[in-house]
């Protein structure tokens, strides 16, 4: 019997991570054990463990009503329970200022994870490809080879504020490309897209007969002078297809509830067939906890701004903790203040550091040294990304179309770092971080 | 910008369904608004709409104590949180006889919708088949389709009490084949297999190199003479990779927490690479709220067997109030009391009815006349799954492979009710099944 099931026993162990949490892993079985200091994590973005970023009791009592309720113990319907849809439509719809949202236009997901699931998945067809910003989001790149959907990239820049780079979309664009993915707040970069800069996404779009996907998985998290204006805002000159959780602006990622939400005034997603291929997908797919969507309108109706701003006035804290302490390291450069989201790029300069070979030697090495995680530069895990998924799809003879395994021109060396930290801890990881670069500073 | 979003405008939107909730809806819009009688749905499985199937509100206190503890707001382990494992790998264990589960081996996942959506996802090389029993379940033809493995099904043969046709496997099964999956209990013919017939499929398994998917999302329902035997038990005989959830016994599926647990203690799974994708899927992959799998434990520890042996008794007498009033019923036989899990198969003897064409005709009369909600067969279902998710992939040129486009031969005109409804329910919908009968019965 071991005939067959025993064919890929020469299966390589030693590329043991596709994503973000994989690499976390890999550098914390290199902190030293020895180092009896707390290890500081300002590597993965999970704010939940923090007391400054607990979220509010009225949140908890949502679901407590809705599990003692034993209304939601059946299966809900797959696009999401009617409530919940309505409360979502009518909680976007007020960021908006012309169009609305009916709960027609919601699906709700398992996180924003199902979402790219769900959208990579139904643009598949042989050839196609998707425009992805880089620095991105890993689990898009992953997503899109396993669905062999053609990823094409297009770089945000760091010395325009992490601009969208617009002439290289409409350069990479063909008749095969179904949309652009913008990730507004950037979430590895800490920049907002201005008003200006969406407008001209949603007209570079059009142009070029494609829809935007808006990742607003940070929506509403600024704390800068660029305000957060939603995609959708431009449905009228492009279809848009959003996605938000719970995760970030509630700090609940844990609870795995996103949704996804179509700005489509002429309706063409719908007789392009997407809306139809989502409802189908969904259809073949698992969907959130009922009586987390139960929840979901007591929550969205309880939840008041003094809730939101108090996250924002702790992460505003953290920002500038970061960047008076950053600035004071030379080794280190940091284009940009963040301004939303959770986390910023910095670029190590190496040629004032002694031994340390790239970010990802840089990342071992302060992990063992100082016990402090950060996470080496995004591309780097896009490409082992890849790595993964191609050997995962080998078997499978599948062509998976890639382009320069990741490592982008002019984003070597960088570094992300998560300041949704608690405050004292943030400032005290910079400071480990200070002492590890003067420690290996080259001398004069 | 509409010239590529439009070019698909041609969509056919009359084929809508693609699971047994869609063939659930069209039912239900054909029930007679003027019908004042209650609605009586023996179609969709979700007993937890009734109270006599309500879960105990101990299941309630786990989650109301996970989500106050706020220990779980935040991302789980890709493969679930430790302590979740563990407590269902022990709980696992005291099935079993011989071999033990470990936490290792138990992957903690979103329903078993998920587990379905992983295992079609790693199986899937080209060529590559996975065997099927029928009837089924038809969401393991969508998934095997939208991951193009190939499908290929044997029989559960209804003069023998719904016993696996094994010689059908043996000549099913070629050097591309991956796996056999068993439906124990058998979720819509209502049998349970014997320890003989189990055993005889782990060695046909053995014979031919592949391994066993044991769903066992029904096991422990058992209420009549055949013992329940987690496959598991002969996993010294062939690796055996089972899924769980809390669905079925514990009357949740809306909390959407399975779990995928292999019996391999020659190691062959983790040789031949198969656990090493499961890992990899997972990374990729949505989870399920972290609270609930927090729950796990405290839920797993403090339902007593007096928990099981109530929801046990209230399906037991829901079966016998169906097999006393269907063998009153004429034009329909039932091969076998069921056993277990919540449904069962009847077969419709149209020679005796006048005016009903087929199962589907059947059902939307009864729907409209009778307000009665019954499934036609499965087998039709799979064929409506294969048309829409043919469609869905037809953009995407994927060749998939199929058999006979789903009705079995042999497996005409059979409908399923579930039965794990409310008792005086259940009974109403029977005298309206038989006085809708009555009604249609063929003049002599």
């Amino acid at each position: 019997m071991e005939k067959k099931l025993k064919q890929d026993s020469t299966h390589d162990h030693n590329e043991t991570f596709c994503n973000i949490e994989g690499v976390n892993e890999v550098l914390m079985a290199n902190l030293n054990k020895d180092d009896d200091r707390p290890v500081i994590s300002l590597g993965l973005g999970d704010p939940s463990v923090f007391q400054c970023f607990r979220t509010t009791a009225l949140a908890d009592d949502a679901i407590v009503d809705a599990v003692r309720s034993a209304k939601f113990n059946g299966y809900a319907p797959i696009l999401g329970i009617p409530p919940a849809r309505r409360a979502i439509a009518e909680f976007l719809s007020r960021d908006l200022n012309s169009s609305q949202f009916s709960a027609d236009d919601v699906y709700v997901t398992v996180g924003c994870t199902q979402a790219i699931e769900i959208i990579t998945s139904v643009l598949a067809p042989p050839g196609a490809n998707i425009l992805l910003p880089r620095p991105g989001y890993p689990i898009y790149e992953s997503r899109a080879a396993f669905s062999k959907l053609e990823v094409r990239h297009f770089d945000l820049i760091p010395e325009k504020g992490w601009e969208i780079d617009l002439d290289a979309v409409e350069s990479l664009a063909d008749e095969n490309t179904a949309a652009i993915v913008i990730i507004n707040p950037c979430n590895t970069c800490g920049n907002v897209f201005t008003y200006q800069q969406l407008k001209k996404v949603a007209e570079t779009a059009r142009k070029l007969g494609i829809f935007v996907i808006a990742d607003e998985v940070f929506g509403h998290l600024v704390y800068g002078n660029t305000p957060f204006v939603p995609m959708g805002q431009f449905g009228s000159i492009v279809p848009v297809v959003t996605w938000r959780s719970l995760s970030k602006r509630w700090i609940l990622p844990g609870w795995r509830l996103g949704w996804i939400a179509t700005t489509d005034p002429h309706g063409i997603l719908q007789k392009s067939g997407i809306v139809d291929d989502i409802n189908n997908y969904l259809n073949i797919s698992t969907f959130p906890a009922s009586f987390i969507e139960g929840a979901i309108p007591q929550i969205l109706e309880t939840l008041k701004e003094d809730f939101y701003s108090s996250i924002l006035n702790t992460i505003k804290e953290a920002a500038d903790i970061f960047y008076s302490k950053i600035k004071d390291i030379p080794c280190i450069a940091c284009p940009q203040k963040p301004e939303g989201s959770m986390s910023v790029m910095i670029k190590l300069n190496l040629s004032l550091l002694e031994g340390i070979r790239d970010d990802m030697d840089f990342s071992l090495k302060l992990a063992k040294e100082e016990s402090v995680i950060v996470l080496p530069d995004y591309d780097k895990l896009i490409g082992s990304s890849w790595a993964v998924i191609n050997r995962f799809l080998q078997k499978s003879n599948l062509h998976v179309v890639h382009d320069n395994g990741g490592v982008a021109v002019g984003l070597k060396n960088w570094v992300c770092i998560n300041i949704a930290v608690e405050p004292t801890c943030l400032g005290e990881g910079l400071d480990r971080i200070k002492a590890f670069c003067h420690r290996h500073a080259k001398k004069q």
